[in-house]
């Protein structure tokens, strides 16, 4: 019996939203997006992926009302965060978190994540993406990610050497265009 | 070019998260779980799923440490979420969210959930599953569920007349078995 595409017979939210989100490489894809990478090039040498598969991608969370496709030069777009993708940060991040801690246990692995615009000094987001020093969810803009310290760091990534990966070596504010 | 399963150049944990949670239905069983919802029969009662598409799911989500199986009966099983099951929580409760506002608008569609054993008195939850009454990010099993009130239910929703859509008409504390 083939699964409709729009699972008719049930009133989930999760189902609608994981017909944007459940398809092989677009959280990929949209973490990117959170870190600043906003062009084609980028993301396809950062994430390997193959050309088609990301310009369907891409398509999707376009038609979706993730992204918006912006002209930056005569004949070239770049993909940037709408509010709506912006919203799924929270959702992101916990699943970032929870793979990270089944993988290497509690505490390992992944990025960090500091709430930057902090008015209590900031810290690393905790559970759900919640700053510990003011007690709220802040909004991916205003927060800094940055890799892992060396002594932190359990060696079982590969080193990358894209654009985007030196970028990302570096404290970066999320959503921001990478240098 | 075929996709390797495990995204092996890959050093993202969104992509391992998805591995477990992005096959279709995988999140609606488990929302389910976090219903109260334990038994293969109320499952596909109410998620009106094929017999063996349950049973792979389920599966799956035994191997990846989401649910735990244990024996209810002689010869009988029931699904019962793990410590790390329940960790998903905010991740589900954010993309059902999402996928709600984009579908009717903000404010509209879905269920509520209210955080039951607030200090501050209790609230419905609002973006990324906090609790406004308290600031905090309170665990699903302190949250109570409830279905719309008749003027707020835009009518797009299918009536459902199975076990678990009866029951979960009340309401219900998360995580607990349903009557």
């Amino acid at each position: 019996m083939p699964l409709g595409r729009d699972y008719d017979r049930q009133d989930c939210a999760p189902a609608r939203a994981l017909e944007v989100l459940g398809e092989r490489w677009t959280l990929l894809v949209l973490r990117d997006c959170f870190f600043g990478v906003r062009r084609f090039g980028d993301l396809r040498a950062h994430l390997d992926i193959p050309r088609a598969v990301l310009a369907d991608r891409l398509a999707t969370l376009v038609d979706a009302g993730v992204l918006e496709r912006r002209p930056y030069a005569p004949g070239r777009d770049e993909y940037v965060l709408t509010a709506d993708g912006l919203d799924l940060w929270p959702a992101l991040f916990t699943l970032a978190r929870w793979s990270d801690r089944l993988r290497v246990g509690p505490g390992g692995g992944g990025r960090r994540f500091r709430h930057a615009d902090c008015p209590a000094g900031g810290a690393d987001l905790t559970t759900g993406g919640l700053c510990p020093a003011c007690g709220t969810l802040p909004p991916a803009t205003s927060l800094e990610t940055r890799s892992l310290d060396p002594d932190e760091d359990d060696g079982s990534r590969p080193e990358r050497d894209d654009a985007v990966s030196r970028a990302l070596r570096h404290p970066h504010r999320l959503v921001t265009p990478l240098p």
